[in-house]
């Protein structure tokens, strides 16, 4: 069955000044990877998450887990996998053209967030459904829509003054699975560690490209 | 160089506040498939676009181009080649399953809203990058970093109160870049109508999964 839609309408200066208001807000986003460990409402946490739930998804298959961990010793085992990886990853596996395109991001498998953040939210991807039965249910563009569904738990967190990083960690997705628990269908697609910026955070000194750098106008 | 990280900070309330408020917000997002024709002011899709334009990417590489338009003719070019490929993608390339999983949609391959939204957003991921020299550039992950811009816009819009439907229109790529002389780098993610909603618009009547079924907390 369809229903009608019922919209809020915004007066049109109004509705300027928003778009306006929302740019400025989320130009103010940057990856922190100094993270404080004060505790963070957990109500907060759960209406970000909430709120990552509204995205759309390819016939709305809705194909995403939230693993919300705080358990110190959860946090801790994530760290030893991540970290054991990561070493490998910029060792050997990525090669010395990306280590040095992360240079000047100074990142490396070092990541003591993951033990002092007070949540990691590790996002996962249901690359099929099990309905009653045990069939599986294919779930179209469940990537996409996951990684939609990470912008707007991003866009989320930003307005509610918190901060993360979004973390792809390269082959650690089967060890994490087990660890957290969680079955075959689902694929770990990104970590974000959750809290307050560390009071001394510092950020890589980067630049956006400019409007006319991303838009073509026809 | 790294620069100190300035946040703002609420009070606990107030951020509690802000993010049930947020999530209201957005949980009234709906894919809204009849858009009316109503100009939009140009300023507050360039302040969208702008949004998008804050999302993080891999390596801070930004691989993402929006192809904002809205020449009438350019609209109904797009929308002879969507409906074309969409009828043999219902017809054909679907198949039986994935037809009958979209029934309760409603959608099918005619698409008015090509012609009538005022803007049509779409949205390509550089795949790579060239530098100066015709060099190669890798773009790390950029399918998920362009869909997680997605997300921020799909954000933006909701904000503003205008309507969208994220669509990936299958097997169009490669005709949509030609017609719009994106270079070759550049493959369709996703193509977003943009407008107010039309008076007498419905949608499907679904109901998302409650924060239980796609929260997980240890
Ligand atoms: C990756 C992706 C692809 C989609 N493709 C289409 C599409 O081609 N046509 C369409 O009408 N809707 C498409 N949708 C919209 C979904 O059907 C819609 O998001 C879903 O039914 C949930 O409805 P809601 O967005 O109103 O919450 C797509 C959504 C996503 C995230
Ligand atoms: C898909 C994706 C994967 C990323 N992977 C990592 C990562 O593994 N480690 C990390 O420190 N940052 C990672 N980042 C963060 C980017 O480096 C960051 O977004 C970029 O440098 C731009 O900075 P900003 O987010 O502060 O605007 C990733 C971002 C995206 C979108």
């Amino acid at each position: 069955a369809h229903v009608p839609y019922l919209a809020s309408r915004y007066p049109v200066e109004v509705m300027v000044q928003r778009s306006q208001d929302f740019y400025s807000l989320m130009n103010q986003r940057r990856s922190v990877r100094f993270i404080s460990p004060e505790p963070v409402p957990r109500q907060v946490i759960d209406n970000v998450i909430r709120t990552a739930g509204t995205a759309p998804s390819g016939a709305h298959t809705e194909p995403w887990t939230f693993v919300v961990v705080s358990d110190p010793e959860v946090k801790h085992q994530i760290r030893l996998v991540v970290e054991e990886e990561e070493e490998v990853n910029y060792r050997q596996r990525m090669g010395d053209k990306w280590v040095s395109d992360l240079q000047r991001l100074r990142t490396n498998w070092v990541k003591q967030y993951l033990d002092e953040a007070p949540y990691l939210v590790l996002v996962f991807k249901q690359t099929y459904g099990v309905v009653d039965g045990g069939q599986k249910k294919t779930h179209y563009y469940n990537e996409i829509s996951v990684s939609i569904s990470c912008g707007l738990l991003l866009a989320a967190l930003q307005n509610a003054g918190l901060v993360t990083v979004t973390t792809t960690p390269l082959n650690c997705g089967p060890q994490l699975r087990l660890l957290l628990r969680r079955p075959a269908n689902e694929k770990l697609l990104m970590l974000l560690p959750v809290g307050y910026p560390a009071p001394d955070a510092t950020v890589p000194d980067l630049t956006r490209k400019p409007l006319n750098d991303i838009m073509v106008h026809l």
